[in-house]
């Protein structure tokens, strides 16, 4: 089963425009760097039945895995686990090993003198309250933990929107068990830089080169408004190994650059490690 | 009917973390300035059939507005017109005054010396297909037109995913249109930096001024982790005039910086104008 992931990203911040949504990309980039698929991404706003209708439609497109950030904190507008609760049919309820983080977590501030003294309040034990048979991920950066639970083929995993916390929790927990899920898969991608023609020009030529390339996914990204028109070809694949993934990315590109060449554009490499 | 629109930005480079969206952070934030609401933003690749469910499943959440952003331009992979007239159950032909804009770019393209001459390929020819019954929005700055079409009691319009033809089309076509199907809406915020609180501390309280101020949304976002907790808390309101909301806004301020000062937090406004 191929690896495929749909976001979720919960919070009005970023549907009134405040927040730019930086953690979909990363996340985005990390998956599709271990070879996995993010289908599809979707922001909402901190509302149950929108958290709870978007993570039911994502169980049914039958995905391997459904990441939802954001909401997971003390105060009232933090609704996910609730939402995540309801998409699943389950209750909430007090987990007490996110229990033990949480205090943990709480006592290390009194220790470190951000805060008084620790009191077990509502706000906090709420942190705690997860969908029966869900496991807690430890966030090594801030007190809410990461959430993990599976329903059917599919396993739901819920991180926090801060930032440091979100990649924290990602990298020491998530991603293990992503790269088991996408197996020995390896991506590639190169991009170039083209001036010198339009992409109405190239457009049959790319349709061909991909053709040529099915493996190979080929964009054109024309760039803003210049007098001399620019094109960013972005160029990826997956494969079984690195070297097979560079060698269909080379072959598509080798091919697009004849093309390019031929109507009088010029190329210049961007990131790529060919 | 309040102004609600939900946003579909199409592009596999969004779903596979290259390109951070931009787009959708600026039309929230715009929507959001003219008392508009954003109800949903969905990212999806450049696919036709996951274009036409996102933009029926649209339909189906009674928004004023559907936006869709990217997917407009000559190459294979722009496919977000067949997807929309396949949604809405049209025809795509070829629209004469959508060709005539297209013409007239190329022919500006030739006179610039961008181009050698203007032919009229089957790649530019595509840009000028639209669902039937739609009208063509001037592109100011690149070649594709914006797409405008009505559906029921619902308007979908299509924009280019390059960000300064997105914004000089919105801008020049669209935002005459949100404004007055807005009404004579006022959007205000303002935000202040909290040190000295942790968020757990606070939500109660969060929770009363809200209480109190129902008109106010209130969100704390606490900061990347420091040795002194820092909070930023984001209060804003629609009303029917700018002194309203205004006026609303900074009596739920001053009372959630009442709690605040008792709990020993400093209060700092960032980008306040009260």
């Amino acid at each position: 089963m191929p690896l495929s992931i749909e976001l979720i990203c919960v919070g009005t911040e970023l549907l009134v425009g405040k927040t730019l949504n930086t953690n979909a990309h990363w996340l985005a980039k990390r998956v599709t760097t271990l070879g996995g698929t993010v289908t599809r991404t979707t922001e909402i706003r901190d509302d149950i039945d929108e958290i709870a209708l978007s993570v039911k439609d994502a169980l049914q497109r039958e995905n391997s895995f459904i990441i939802t950030v954001g909401g997971l904190g003390p105060t009232f507008d933090d609704k996910t686990l609730k939402g995540v609760a309801e998409a699943l049919n389950r209750k909430l309820a007090v987990n007490d090993e996110a229990l033990k983080m949480i205090e943990e977590k709480y006592h290390s501030y009194v220790k470190e003198g951000r805060i008084k003294r620790f009191e077990l309040t509502a706000a906090r034990a709420k942190m705690a309250a997860l969908p029966l048979g869900a496991a807690p991920l430890c966030n090594p950066v801030g007190t809410a933990p990461g959430v993990l639970v599976k329903q059917e083929g599919t396993t739901v995993i819920s991180l926090p929107g801060v930032p440091s916390e979100m990649k924290a929790i990602f990298d020491e927990s998530i991603l293990p068990i992503l790269k088991k899920a996408a197996g020995d898969l390896a991506y590639f991608e190169a991009s170039v830089d083209v001036t010198g023609v339009v992409e109405s020009e190239m457009a049959p030529a790319i349709d061909q080169v991909m053709h040529n390339n099915p493996r190979v996914y080929i964009k054109s990204h024309p760039q803003e408004a210049e007098r001399v028109p620019r094109i960013e070809f972005h160029l990826s694949t997956t494969a079984k190994d690195s070297m097979t993934a560079r060698n269909h990315v080379s072959k598509a590109l080798s091919q697009l650059s004849d093309i390019i060449r031929d109507k009088g554009g010029t190329i210049k490499p961007t990131n790529t490690e060919l």
